[in-house]
């Protein structure tokens, strides 16, 4: 075996075997990306640092992301072995650290900085505010926060930072079945925050009486996490590198491979200060301001036996009624109900949403399968 | 660093962090699965080991699948490090060898052979083609060989070799511009074999006169070769364990993340004999006996504005009729036309499905960048 590669000052297109770059500089010959090399100055956050995150940071790395700033306060277990990325002599090692040793092998052009600690935490929260705001290679904000963690808190606890920092992130997450999965933009002010409305899921049609509650854990796939991983980099390229569609909300149903799409409005009446501050900063603006994914038109699919009662509306269409509903497609559900009154799904009837009564229990543990 | 895991007798269900099977056994307590251990039977024959194929090894190799083959004759090169697994301390070693070491690391309970050969060479198709016939746990016949070539030809050979053996198996691709990739499964006689029509692609709505043709080497990308990787093994969990429904084609355009899904029926004047044997066999059956996939049902989506011209059939609808024409879902297209007497597509005007005149240049790129 031969060394791990030096590094390599300006990336080329040059095609030759020893250029770790000329597929992806090949992306400006082929008509995809105008200037593939303006990936270097950009710096994304990843928080969580497990079965998507890691994948997201290797994609990110191979593809020669200026920075990468990894959360994470997990230890690699072997456990851990049924998704890519860890390797079974890692055991024992901080995530975070791992990540950092595969990663700088794997492309050392990339600048990595990591952080082995829980951002919930009240100190903590500050050091990663202070990150998220002054991160980038040029001390400012970053470019882009990937939410990958395993948890309501934490996404709460991202959203809330992001909401006030102004900065657009990306929510995912895989179901605790491991069988289907999702992807959320969020710009704030713009779309949906994540305590706009109850976080959405993809509907796996499995039924969930026959999830036992005892000595349950999670189940997780390498397949649905490295397609959720797939979408969150391929979607974090197209709004970095500005081509395609960006997609507002993706979902994966692996059963079915059904992938169902639509933008979400924020909540006029959201919890978050910061999330209704940013409403208004918004809708202040003038309207060529209006962020790129907003081109992305998600097909309008007509579904005459629609089993949530919920007619789509046009995306396109962006009135003042519109903006204050919740547009659920095709095989998404709410994660739990709102209460009518702080809800802004208040056309659906919340029996339709979810037909079976909800114990606090259930609440929990959809939550923490998120 | 601690060691590499040592071999599990048993799969164990067993939630404690040293448990590499506890996420993959969950999901037969979640009801998805109902007998995981039974992925520890199953023998996959890959062929190609590049971006798509090292991903879907390392995928069933976490899976714990019993069996692998692995065929290439190409060697790791820094070019290749833009996509998933390889490292760049492995350049110069054989793709089949560094993947060896890197899976059976990652796990040492599944069973890998590799051959290190070019299945397109004369001599080398005998083997291959025993192989796939002798080379389970068992010496009997592989269950399912998964295609993840990049050219045409070795398409062509693999697609031969399963006819003769009446062999199941998946076919997968990702465009030369590196933003669309599809599956499809390959049932000998009761779906279209690779030789039964022009080869399907996702049409990526990029100018293909943007291409330049001097000096040009494909663009590839870790997101759209880890979803495709990521479709074409979770479509091969489905297939072996028996669950969800397992997609005919399904296709993956990045740029605005669209799928369209189809089931293609085989040509009744396929140039490959054994097809048309296998034709023969799969219509004798009695219509019990078709196979788990065909409870697949696509989605019928009603397109006023379907600018192929094409209607689209709803799959489930099985006449003498049907099986006599290519089923073209929406943003896929025919790589290239076929004569009309030779061909399945003839209530497609050939206009309408590929609007440019194309030399045997062009022909030849499309081919080669599959």
């Amino acid at each position: 075996m031969t060394t791990t590669r030096t590094k390599i000052e300006q990336m080329s297109a040059e095609v030759v075997d020893s250029n770790p770059y000329s597929r992806l500089m090949a992306l400006k010959r082929m008509g995809i990306v105008e200037n593939y090399e303006d990936i270097r100055k950009y710096t994304v956050a990843i928080v969580g640092v497990g079965g998507v995150g890691s994948v997201t940071a290797e994609m990110l790395t191979r593809c020669g992301i200026g920075k990468l700033i990894l959360f994470d306060y997990d230890k690699v277990e072997l456990a851990n072995m049924n998704r890519l990325f860890f390797q079974p002599d890692q055991c024992g090692l901080s995530k975070v650290e791992a990540a950092r040793i595969t990663l700088q092998n794997i492309n050392p052009d990339v600048v990595i900085e990591v952080h082995n600690f829980n951002i919930t935490l009240v100190d903590n929260f500050d050091v990663f505010l202070n990150r998220i705001k002054e991160g980038s290679l040029t001390n400012g904000p970053v470019d882009l926060v990937l939410s990958c963690v395993d948890n309501f808190e934490a996404r709460m606890t991202i959203n809330m930072a992001c909401n006030q920092l102004s900065q657009t992130w990306f929510e995912s997450g895989v179901s605790e079945n491991a069988v289907s999965g999702h992807i959320q933009l969020i710009i704030p002010g713009e779309s949906a925050c994540f305590a706009c409305a109850p976080p959405l899921i993809v509907a796996s049609s499995i039924d969930e009486k026959t999830l036992k509650k005892d000595g349950v854990c999670a189940a997780s796939l390498p397949t649905t996490m490295g397609v959720v991983a797939g979408f969150l980099v391929q979607n974090t390229l197209k709004k970095l590198l500005k081509f395609g569609e960006v997609s507002w909300y993706l979902g994966y149903s692996a059963l079915t491979d059904f992938f169902p799409k639509m933008k979400l409005k924020p909540n006029p009446t959201c919890d978050d200060s910061y999330c209704i501050q940013r409403q208004r900063e918004f809708n202040a603006k003038p309207k060529e301001d209006i962020s790129a994914p907003e081109q992305a038109k998600v097909k309008e699919v007509v579904h005459e036996d629609n089993e949530w009662g919920i007619s789509l509306v046009d995306e396109s269409v962006d009135t003042e009624e519109s903006r204050t509903h919740v547009q659920l497609t095709e095989g998404v559900t709410l994660a739990y109900s709102l209460p009518a009154a702080t809800s802004i799904v208040e056309d659906v009837p919340s029996g339709e949403v979810d037909e079976s009564e909800q114990s606090l229990e259930d609440l929990a543990r959809q939550l923490k399968s998120m």
